[in-house]
């Protein structure tokens, strides 16, 4: 293994960026890849005043075969880069795709008469870093490369309601987690590089991919906040919960994190329709991105997505149609212009976010209940939407406060409290 | 549905050609389309007097979405169809690819949560129609493009050993074929179309693709010859059953036909390690051939395959890196040489099938011995390697005889016998 992860670098400013939807073919472009086409796009990203996109190699087109990962795409990967080089676009590149948008993208080497476990195989799991490896030795060199995402929510093909799970176990997670981020920083040392997990991992009791493996593995904390998750659907499109989903994410997640300033990249966030009507689109966005903000050590916000996905593809959940920025055709919709006023403001007036001086006890186990030997201790699901822990942290913020959250294992721990700059700390049941 | 199929034109000599595995990066060389890398695989083709071959896209990567099969893919098989034209090459083009030496390519919008059944799903079934529809149209008007198949060995995906089948009924592969026979003829009307399946059909009860539907359906009845399917084990490298397999198809196949004369071709046939040793490949391929050609009514012979499989490429099954009649580096083996030499012979001195006057009867049920009311008739399984009715065949071939088939339902049909030239009926407790 390698040193300890690189962490971004400081900024007086949060970073915005978006994750990129090609606007013509969606990820499917790489088939047909058009620089130019590229670049149209990177244009209209750019003329809102991001600062990095986040890109998604399909995996079976970049390794159709375990052994080979093809020269050639690695070569599009690299001119996708530097177009948005150009533009003053940095990049994230987000290897393992994996699962996108209900769609799964796996190679035919890890299917049917050849499936193995995608974790635990031990010619697959070679060949994931590997694959990795080559895509960050190949941007090592470009200034603009920010690092790799190991795989976008690859969490989904550990466990239920994936179809197909590839079942481990928490131990097992964290070894490939670590062996895929090694591989990463063994491409591109220097770069910092994560991994990202759909909310199961902060919610969903026995989950195999954990808080602790999201807060403490890799390069900073990566959270992907979607309030169709329950959120929506029980607060409604305006409420404090949904407007403050991503806000709570990020600071659930510093209360697993071992360095009490461990940077956090809310890496996706979106107003997916209808549990966010179109009409307010804007203000989700504007509220979300700034209750975010008023998280300490925050990095950035990077919008899901850039581009909608065109009409003319058939079978995405209808409300992955219109979660962009652009539409097909490159025009800003309201959610762009949000977004865009945000970061001018920001970058005109920088304001970090001032400590958190309250947080809210967390008392669960972080494995599920049944799976240690502490009694009736409750397991990460009360951390998710009609948990009495996430309901407790939406009280309190509808309150006006502003909640930080410690595990209850560290409520004594002055040392971990200072350097949080927390000093009065509430349970669940006092709120 | 259109009109009854366009059979395929009279040849005075039978065809020769090879099924095409490109010698850079296998069926993946539509990722990174060379055309000038296939123009050499095809010279080296050309070079052994071979007269058509046999072309698979991947479905995946000629429709990666539902809605959209791409230009540009499909304008990369028609400059590969023009190549082959350019050297006296004429073209089958498999669409639904689908399985291939032991890896399944399916598009992401068939998979996980997409999963719906191949043969019956509205959707599914009519976006694969508009697919063969669309590879057929853009090759009507090309003189060397000889029609489609409808998709490689696709019964593998209705049924066990397959890990993950989609179970379907006998009627319902029926109307599948049916539909998708249709969709080839409207995109290229003229052009002879079939489909194909791997032995299943001929040898298991119950499998949901029938002898009937080989035999039926489509302008001619194409069948694939593997003697890795118990008939090498059983009769060794050089018995008369493994040398006669490919013919004894020809001849199964024709019992079920309505037509007396319906073309058979000999899709697929190759010599695989260790089955057949290296050394043996030669005889054994020009046993196969002159075997199959003794049969009336065989269209041509396609061999498996034109090129072996890199050996940089990882996890096909073994047997598969060593079936081409070329190496990766275009030197002929000595299986090319046999086949080159039967086609110039061939070619130098026609010598038509005579009749078989000689039948084996058939009395077995199509379907499986459970699915009807015949009591203890047994199933097509009787025909397998080991089976009755097949072990039969291989005592009289022994013998010098050149016994067709007949099904017991035919006996007395003397239209039918006299049709085919048969004067002598056989049972199998007379031989």
């Amino acid at each position: 293994m390698t040193d300890a992860p690189t962490p971004p670098p400081a900024s007086a400013t949060p970073r915005f960026g978006v994750n990129y939807t090609p606007s013509r073919d969606w990820f499917h472009h790489w088939l047909d890849f058009d620089l130019d086409a590229v670049r149209t796009d990177l244009d209209s990203l750019a003329s809102l005043g991001l600062d990095h996109i986040r890109v998604f190699p399909l995996w079976p087109l970049f390794q159709p075969n375990r052994a080979v990962v093809r020269e050639r795409a690695v070569e599009q990967l690299r001119q996708l880069v530097d177009a948005a080089g150009e533009r003053g676009l940095d990049v994230n590149v987000d290897g393992l795709q994996g699962h996108l948008s209900s769609f799964d993208f796996l190679p035919a080497w890890t299917g049917t008469w050849h499936r193995r476990n995608l974790f635990t195989d031990p010619d697959v799991v070679e060949a994931e870093a590997v694959y990795l490896r080559t895509l960050a030795a190949a941007l090592a060199d470009r200034p603009n490369f920010l690092g790799m995402t190991v795989g976008n929510e690859i969490n989904q093909f550990s466990g239920d309601p994936h179809p197909d799970p590839d079942r481990i176990t928490q131990q097992q997670a964290g070894a490939w987690l670590r062996r895929m981020l090694d591989a990463c920083a063994r491409g591109a040392p220097g770069k910092w590089h994560v991994h990202a997990e759909y909310d199961a991992a902060w919610y969903l009791d026995h989950h195999p991919f954990t808080p602790a493996h999201a807060a403490r593995l890799g390069a900073a904390t990566a959270v992907h906040s979607w309030v169709f998750n329950g959120t929506a659907q029980r607060h409604g499109p305006d409420g404090v919960a949904t407007e403050h989903h991503a806000a709570y994410l990020v600071e659930l997640s510093k209360a697993w994190a071992l360095e009490p300033h461990r940077p956090v990249w809310l890496q996706e966030v979106g107003a997916p329709q209808p549990h966010i009507p179109a009409d307010r689109a804007a203000a989700f966005t504007r509220a979300t991105v700034e209750a975010a903000l008023d998280c300490p050590d925050v990095w950035g916000v990077t919008w899901w997505c850039s581009h909608d996905v065109p009409r003319r593809l058939a079978d995405f959940p209808e409300l992955e149609y219109s979660l962009g920025l652009f539409t097909e055709d490159q025009r800003p919709k309201p959610a762009a212009r949000a977004l865009a006023e945000v970061a001018r403001d920001r970058r005109a007036a920088p304001r970090p976010a001032a400590p958190r001086t309250t947080a809210l006890v967390l008392d669960a186990h972080p494995e599920g209940p049944e799976s240690h030997a502490e009694g009736t201790r409750p397991g990460r699901s009360v951390c998710a939407p009609g948990g009495s822990f996430f309901e407790a942290f939406a009280r309190l913020t509808a309150r006006g406060a502003r909640p930080a959250v410690v595990l209850a294992e560290r409520a004594d721990d002055a040392q971990h409290l200072t350097a949080r700059g927390i000093t009065d700390l509430v349970t669940v049941e006092q709120t």
